[in-house]
């Protein structure tokens, strides 16, 4: 790993070097583990009492943290210290060449169209039909089944499976293990079982979305599922059957989203949330983590708890709660005031 | 895909044709997004606001909600929309036919025994001694351990793993990455440390049981885990060591059942649910998503929240909450109208 | 399976028998479905009502418990009934002999060093420079990436992922469809799109850990994430990037933890758990199942609920909201007694 100066740093994240410019770095580390030759970040309040004992060579901070940080400490001052990462870290960190082959051992059936500078990993199946787009990059142990689309510059990694029909658009990234386009869960009860629906409509994932590990998506039943562009989407996720989510929206790990419910644009849905079936949560809204989602949430707003109701209120109502237990002998000393002669 | 007229739609669901009988329709679709060439559904009172925009060609809806439907809507009544669903969507949208053949890149292990009209997908591995049934379709990249048995007719989808000794019945639905008799979570403190308890029992999964998309099914650590017949389970669910499901029961996405529980016939259990180990789940209950059960339900009753508790009692106190900040204000102009001389 | 006497159960617990020696079991299962060929445990109070039609030959149990299991049941008296079983089902059930070999389907690429008797299944595949230690047990459709490494007489069972340069212990066990070192969640907002900032850190497990079936444990973004000796992860767990788990640390089945938190020693985390990052779980702490951590827990407390508080304050404020309608009533009797000219 080569070494850079804190003068190329600062060109690289556009920020402004405060420090010995001939200081030289070759990797990014907390603030608590970084050595001598590490730059580390000031990411929060939170973490200046870790910068006094800190041995990195230097830190991002942004301006006005950069007041509160010691004076000998060397800087980089930058608008966000987690956007100049993402400038620097490609740099400091190139990612490994994959040259673009079809390993020998991938089974790829009859009418696969493959773009140029598609990389397949080893053991990998494309069934018939299924269209990838250039500089594709399939792991090993993908599934990619019938009639699939994946746009250019889709990255999917290990024991991913596409079921029939899906279509991811470019530049996604599916992580390992997720399974898109599965079965949707719906059944009709006749003659004293529970009778499978057939799932018959599609998966549509559009551009720049990211998909995490070991998350479903299911297919639609009838109609599609459907992913807008740019959302991302964390680890075992659950998305339910006909749910529609927009554009950019964010949802965190273990979330699960019960089918036909729209998810708007911007949208930011905390971790381990639940939301009931054929609802919509609006555009921007904010839903705070393990919250209950059980109607509609207006766009803009924010909401937590269980049932989810407006931030503010479910934190009043928790507080209350904890000194509910001190007003219940409030109220029985009121009681033997006003009603003296009352048995309890 | 080929077209079908109203009447043969009316003939296959056995509904009530309402319009001009030669309408043709090729797909199903929701209200909001089908076209002219395809019939959709008004599945509750919820849709209906729908039914005024749509472009599909007809509707599928029960009777009663047919009186709300404009009349110029063509329609096929049925009792339910869902079950003609199920008899439709076959006919409309026939599966592929898999031809019975096993991947020449399979591996089958000796002593392997195989039924008719087996399909074997690629890569996949059946180790020794186990026993595939007449008609059962294995996906790609599944691991079939040593000594399972799978049952006449049961589909397993791609990269499911079996572990040893795996009993799964006829007409069974197993989707991608599910795990069925991996070691459950048991261990004894000695030493010092944590040290596992050898999980030797089995995993029996009944006929007819369909299993989510990266569902986990521990083995019993002593005696065995056991789904009964007809039960569905959704994707991401975990199901610990020991627990005896019984048949017909409905268990909604990212629910975890600990070990030891018995789940009776019939039990519908909400999304994200958890159910502590040894107890008792009863036949017919409802458990309403994200409920935390620490306790036996009894048979029939409804339950939710945390803890579980009948189901009015926890909306009312959930409202009741809601009131709790404007109660204290009231229970201090009590306090200071009956103790007018006391510091607050 | 061979048969072993009350004698020898005994002599292999250490435990001390009452009842006939000659009695033979082959078997372990539990009270109400052993037979009279097996051995089977009273694992606490509440089984005690299974004993007396228990077909079982014989039974494990504690000297306390063993005061209330009827005279005629024969027994072994241990310490503790689980620690038993740790020693027994070994004997019992002894696991088939896995030859060491390399399955001719496996893939290694260049560099990559195998320790003695090294076991690799079916179609896995290992990449440059990855290290596998004496004794490991890999299964098959493993995919260990680039430049990992897996210490002596770990198994791996199969479809298990490693991300490139994920280090694992020795003795370790990891389930089917565990994903080590996958990508973090982690995003800046740019140009109007969130832009994932590279997940560049590591991925450290220790010795002696267990990591669940479908587990999802992400690398560190920068700097490691870290697992410590002896702690056992359930299935279906999420760990962000960057936590920095302890040792003999138990997370069961579903939880949740997000980045840059830390577990401390000894700490025990309930099913369905969220915990949010940056914080800290004290050393031997207990948080309840389901229970939502949004701040540091103290070493040594018990917490529970959501927000997670001292496990009696949220028991006694849980108590107190099922009371709330009824406190609504008495405090409207109060109203009209005080303020009687009031109009409610």
């Amino acid at each position: 790993m080569p070494f850079f100066s804190l003068t190329q740093v600062s060109r690289i994240t556009g920020g402004q070097l405060s420090g010995d410019p001939e200081i030289r770095v070759r990797g990014v580390a907390p603030l608590d583990t970084a050595g001598p030759e590490e730059l580390s970040l000031v990411a929060g309040h939170r973490y200046l009492s870790y910068v006094h004992a800190t041995k990195a060579a230097a830190v991002l901070v942004s301006e006005s943290l950069s007041r509160e940080v010691p004076g000998a400490v060397a800087r980089v001052v930058v608008p966000d210290p987690h956007v100049a990462l993402t400038q620097l870290l490609p740099v400091l960190y190139p990612e490994p060449k994959v040259e673009p082959s079809v390993h020998p051992t991938a089974v790829l059936e009859g009418g696969v169209v493959l773009g140029n500078r598609v990389a397949i990993g080893a053991y990998t199946v494309v069934e018939e039909g299924s269209h990838l787009g250039d500089d594709v990059r399939i792991g090993a142990h993908v599934m990619i089944s019938r009639g699939c689309e994946v746009g250019s510059a889709t990255v999917i990694h290990p024991h991913v499976t596409l079921y029939p029909g899906v279509r991811i658009g470019a530049r996604c990234l599916v992580r390992s293990g997720a399974r898109l386009g599965s079965d949707g869960f719906g059944h009709a009860w006749m003659d004293g079982q529970h009778r499978k629906i057939p799932q018959v409509g599609g998966c549509v994932i559009e551009d720049d979305v990211e998909i995490g590990a070991n998350t479903t998506i299911d297919r639609g039943s009838i109609g599609d599922t459907t992913v807008g562009r740019g959302t991302k989407i964390d680890n075992l996720v659950q998305i339910g059957h006909n749910c529609r989510l927009g554009r950019h929206v964010i949802i965190v790990s273990q979330v699960g989203i019960s089918g036909s419910t729209t998810i708007d644009d911007g949208a930011v849905i905390g971790g381990q949330v639940g939301i009931v079936g054929h609802i919509t949560v609006g555009a921007g809204a904010k839903v705070g983590a393990q919250a209950g989602v059980i109607g509609d949430v207006a766009p803009g707003s924010t909401v937590s708890g269980y049932p989810a109701r407006p931030h503010k209120e479910a934190m009043r109502a928790s507080a209350a709660l904890q000194r509910l237990p001190g007003l219940m002998e409030r109220i029985g000393r009121i009681e033997r005031a006003v009603f003296p002669n009352k048995t309890p």
